[in-house]
């Protein structure tokens, strides 16, 4: 049942960093609903690469000329912060098989902990097949080329991690 | 981009028979967008157990109460039928990983072909996890029960077949 | 809850042809559970290479040395024929993803048919993980060698078959 | 061959915490086997949430009233083990495909390791196919409610850590 | 062990038709190994939409000005096939988690039967992932746009089998 | 295009140790390509059993009557190390499905980073097929025969660690 708003999409994920895959599935996603939260999980047992303010900050700016996007982070149970957003659906984006299980169990515990909140799945354009932010950032800690892999502002947040001399080899 | 009626889905198969695997996605599908058509192929090359006409009007007693959702028949492209449907999105139920590879490839082609139409990949109920047309066919010709598995209305049609001579032992 | 006669076990097939995959099955098979019976389907609606008779007496003459292992035929639902069969456990054999797949959704939906009847799914050896029916039938009427794919019996039936004009080129 | 004590079953794991999906399988295992052994491997090398004892101990709470089933602990090679416990099977439940490889891969290498062991896969019921010990551990440190996806003696067990201040947010 | 010719590679097939995915695996193949001989299988149980004749002729127009690109046909079993070519090689493409369980099955079954010819497994441009000869069929057929999916003499090779009346809706 | 010295084949990996498995493969590659170079990953993250030094000398030692066998090691992005080689293609050993897809994924990152070299899988000998570095290192930790897992240099390397106290329960 759509609230007056329309229907509320929650696309979480640690986003460390934002790939142009997650962009895909943002995009595509935001034609579907009325509004997409784009939510970044605050996990203080993971080390990330760069900060949850960080991450906040690249996102806005890659969807700030799109009213239908928001940014947020969240704790805990990813349903319990999607029933505070009053979402009607969790949107996950689905690249090869390994994503698939993982995602069936999530979504099948998530629906188990909420009946009421959906979640759909959506394939990035295949291009983005193999992109993850895991490969981003090895890539770039090697030495490699992230151009087209990631938004700019992104990429120019890696050189700028990097001239701090952390993550990348001389 | 939904026009003034909303997001518009559509939910393409056989259905011969609809199973209650099928009417989950459904109820699902119709929570999300505003209107769900259930498309139902006419393909000639086959030579189902229910005539496309039958299938129609079985699928219609069972969400008669449910406004949101239509039922239709198609030939062809689903691509084109979705496209005269002012359709945003094209539904699919995603029980398994055999059927998470075929869904795929038939996403990224129908993508190919109308880039606009997107496709969503919705779960069932666990329990209709191992539901599918052919396994009731099957179930239901060797002699086992079905209810549970399909709508009542459906478990009638194929005690009807089955007096009518046809797909069921003596 | 297994009867005086110990646990049964049923090992469920087309068996068209027997291979060595199947023997190993059955081998392990009979190991675990104090009778173990090969129940050949009769199915009408598919044009076997070899009868179920000769199926059944090549199966028989492979096992005739072994006390535990029957052979017998069934048709209709196979939780129906365990049953009769008071059998505790349905046997399968499981080579590789896309069996397991289907084994999964059969075992689910036998249980449901027949919630007492347990199903275990048992690995060949690894020589045979790439054997099967359709292959040893495929490589014969190709003109290459089942030596070691299938047992002696069998082996000698193809070549029967062969002069009898049928499934190998000339 | 069975020993005058018939069957003996040996179903390992780590068991951190039991939950209701391997109560499922060990069941379903004491149904066909004479003795199954639930057999909680010691780890050294991994710091659990609950200590060997406490896995133990919930687990014989779980089991008291069912005479088939054991619980023991053992370190080193599963197969050592089991031959010590004279048993002549492995049992595994199979939940997903990713379970699958991981379980060949194990079964077989068992299986060159000591030839005479069979590994048999069980599969649990569907509603417990997304259920595992990682998932219960981290919604239940998230907040979440555990009801129903475990025993109710670890429920409490849960509760106990959660109040000596560890693992469950404020 | 190389001949005086170099490697020689077989890309075995159907090709009915050709498709830009084959073209991208050939291109590939071609590269790396001094011969490669596109060898379409002649399958007498099967009804082609093209010829052999057909399918030979438009292999050899795309292929014309690449010396190392063979086309030939055969029958019976690939290796037989493979050991008169003085083949090195088997090459295959790798779209799918169900193609690779079905090269797997086939790659290791041709090594038992000829053990010297080896199977490489490519991977063609992910932008051909979702391609293959019988979507194309299938999207022509329901009139859809092929273009790009295959080369242009295969095209208009389809163009001119439904002008024939053949294979497309009116 | 393949240089005056033929093809050159890149083989990496991490062969912690070297297994049997991994001989095979190079084995294979050796037949098919003129230079295959085993390229040691340096990984000054991961904490090996054996240095990168012993695992080079190691594999010599397999290797020293195979003229068109080399080891090397490397650091940084593969697709580098291969150009500086004047690598044609990346030889990588394809087991099961949980490989293939991070192989995919690796195969078309690769593949962007570096468009003219190829990547190709081969199949190890299916009695290979369970065994990974990992589980010989469990195995022998636990106090297992690796006899016939891995090449009898190895063994006696891992007697060796055992035996100055490391890696092995008393």
């Amino acid at each position: 049942m759509a609230s007056e708003v329309g229907r509320v999409a929650v696309y979480p994920g640690t986003f460390d960093p934002l790939t142009n895959g997650h962009v895909d599935i943002i995009r595509r996603g935001s034609a579907l609903f009325d509004r997409i939260v784009v939510a970044i999980l605050v996990n203080p047992a993971k080390s990330p690469l760069f900060t949850v303010e960080e991450r906040v900050e690249m996102t806005r700016t890659v969807f700030e000329s799109q009213p239908g996007v928001e940014v947020d982070t969240f704790q805990g149970l990813l349903v319990d912060y999607a029933s505070r957003q009053d979402a009607d659906v969790i949107v996950r984006g689905l690249r090869a098989i390994s994503d698939f299980e993982y995602e069936m169990e999530m979504a099948l515990m998530n629906r188990r902990l909420s009946p009421t909140i959906e979640t759909v799945l959506m394939m990035p354009a295949e291009s983005y097949t193999y992109l993850s932010s895991r490969l981003v950032k090895e890539i770039f800690a090697l030495g490699g080329s992230v151009r087209g892999l990631v938004p700019d502002v992104v990429e120019a947040g890696l050189e700028e991690k990097a001239n701090a001399g952390q993550h990348r080899r001389a």
